[in-house]
């Protein structure tokens, strides 16, 4: 068998366990001696690949491996960036290909979304029809959770463990605020098409009568403001305050996004988030005092509160790619399939990438209340074990410990990209 | 000696950690029984005690105690109200000291900041003036750490240690998405007129050259466009990325608040939050992309990341407090005496209520760095011992594990209040 090097790139948002999945990539590819020579990293994923912008993981032994899988944000940079068609763009398919040639990449592993799913499947494509010899596998993440063909994605229960966590918190603090006027605090959260982290916020009341969150606005329902309003001064009247949470693409019947389509008192458009213009549609209707968070980069990256199920599955894929690499299974993702619920059994399958490239799965109808304001017990029951479980992890100086590793680059091969 | 009761109300912005000082204070009075007999709660701070509402806390033992200290929110609610001038409002007097006749009270407990030490300061002398036996306590708290008079305030260190860590996490992931275009990220904390909050992100660095955040946005000191433009476009032409942290009371150099003072195209005014404006500020004016996080009241009811000095802190101006009472020491508050920054040590010392009520402290000058955008290693010496230590919590379900105990409502004797 003739040894060849794997390259590993990150791609999309990032999470608080992305370098988990990295981690486990690196040890499983360490375990193929015979298969796999160096593992590669690329810088900003795909455009490091392009440039030829390459680090070398060598360097990292078990207890950097260890501690690079308990932090946040991408380890070896990631980007927003989609291959053009092989058609319309061969040039940078000749660059790409001349660059794995040169350090002989024998195994590609791409670490994304959707629409690195579609960038998997188009390298896998692109080197049948060229004869070069390459296993592309994509590795799923997204806080998202919106990747058909898995039953959830690595950093999606990390993401909903922080949102369900920030609910549960602030809700507490709105409560001991609220008084004879009025309150109401307003959450906005990830997901412009798919309102899983909205979602996953329920998970705070913990199925306790009236607890925060009092409404939940998902984008696959379409914003209707008098009957939100409704519930919200009905919440109110009842109990003094009212929580709230807003996935930040929540849209109007007529398709135009909320975010967009707050107006002042003038006639005048107010960007703005969807959540704060929610907070001052309440205020400037109901009259409530109105707070708004937005936790934003922050609800993605708490490695300080991941979900132990989450970095275990962020792991288990990280690991099965490399299997699947090594087995010549080329064009195809680890996804995490279920297998109950209570106890919360699941196991990693291999998918065809191109049955789910760029897909987005939103939450289900029978996920959401009859009312559209809230989610279904079904929907708990499906969220609830993806946040369950603390994972230990080193502080230093009041602060979590997270190691910065530099990696040394790959000595270039190639002239500079044009 | 006479056995009374002990009233203890929570007012003002609530904490993490001020359920902590609510329990010490209730664990210390149960150490005097032969100088306290109940120990009362007032639902929604001196609001409760004109309303004569009250709870009693003998229910709660020891495992409910333990449990409270680690709970955030305010337990027995709080509130924003201040007393008017007793020479103005006679009968709201007269009111509140039948309400504590009727109940027996002979200690007032209460647990806020600033304005909760004037109202400390009035009921004290109106005591006094009416011949009625009362020893009146302040007990600080307050995330804004703006009391004067203490070396900190209880409450702040956990909002500190949560506002490093967001920093310290979201420019994480910053870094990891940063590309040629140049991003931004702006986080807005609390502090309208003191920047403690903000400063403390600055901790985040560790002291690593060019780490987040790279800009420090202080209410005390003037907002310019042009100066911070600027050191903006350094960052990123040198780095690729910049993170700021901007206090939500930033103001320009004739006193407006940034946050009334951004403007569309049009010359109409955009209201926003301080974060906002900066992040589109730099949008419009630098081009960059831009994310903004508001944390909100996730900042100062993060119960899952509260600092172990900060609570230890709350737990010893609580148990202060209940032996100034015992002692008959009126109208003091518990204050926090730095004696070495490392190690850090402190002790409680009694301050006098008068001398720094409705004052505020800010970031002192040489807290500050010459270019106004930063903090001194004067002011991290500071900061750092109040994010030190993390306290082990319980957990259920994936989230903390919070008691939200119902306390019996003590019988009313006296007519409603009108």
């Amino acid at each position: 068998m003739t040894r060849r090097n794997l390259l590993y790139a990150q791609s999309g948002g990032v999470t608080a366990v992305i370098n988990a999945t990295a981690a486990a990539v690196i040890e499983a590819a360490r375990r193929h001696p015979q298969a796999i020579g160096s593992v590669y990293g690329a810088r900003h994923g795909i455009l490091g690949a392009l440039a030829e912008d390459l680090v070398d993981t060598a360097v990292l032994d078990d207890a950097a491996l260890a501690a690079l899988a308990l932090t946040p944000g991408g380890a070896f940079g990631s980007c927003r960036f989609d291959l053009d068609s092989p058609e319309d763009n061969p040039a940078q398919y000749d660059r790409l290909f001349a660059v794995l040639a040169a350090h002989d990449i024998g195994f590609l592993l791409y670490n994304g979304g959707n629409g690195s799913m579609d960038t998997v499947a188009k390298i896998s494509a692109a080197a049948q029809q060229r004869g070069y010899p390459l296993v592309a596998i994509g590795v799923p993440k997204t806080v998202d959770n919106d990747l058909e063909g898995s039953d959830c994605s690595p950093g999606f229960g990390s993401a909903a463990k922080y949102v369900a966590t920030a609910m549960l918190e602030a809700g507490m603090d709105l409560a001991s605020m609220s008084g004879r006027k009025g309150r109401v605090f307003v959450m906005e959260v990830m997901g412009r098409n798919a309102g899983w982290l909205a979602a996953a916020t329920a998970l705070a009341a913990r199925g306790r009568e009236d607890a925060p969150p009092h409404i939940i606005l998902l984008p696959e329902v379409p914003f209707e403001d008098e009957v939100f309003l409704a519930r919200v001064r009905e919440t109110v009247e009842r109990l003094g305050y009212c929580t709230i949470t807003v996935s930040e693409g929540i849209r109007r019947a007529d398709g135009s996004l909320v975010m967009e389509q707050d107006h002042d008192t003038k006639g005048h458009v107010q960007l703005g988030g969807a959540g704060q213009c929610i907070a001052r549609l309440i205020h400037a209707r109901l009259g409530y005092k109105h707070h708004w968070a937005i936790p934003d980069y922050l609800q993605r990256a708490a490695g300080h509160l991941v979900s132990a199920t989450d970095l275990a599955q962020a792991r288990a894929v990280g690991s099965a790619a490399v299997e699947y690499a090594v087995h010549g299974r080329d064009a195809v993702m680890p996804a995490i399939v279920r297998e109950s619920d209570e106890p919360y059994r699941w196991r990693v399958e291999a998918v065809d990438v191109r049955a789910i490239a760029n897909l987005e799965r939103c939450v289900p109808a029978h996920y959401i209340r009859a009312d559209g304001l809230h989610v279904t017990e079904a929907a708990l029951r499906y969220l609830q074990p993806l946040i369950e479980g603390e994972v230990p992890r080193p502080w230093r100086g009041g602060l979590p410990d997270y190691p910065q590793p530099e990696l040394p680059p790959v000595a270039r091969k190639l002239p500079p990209q044009r």
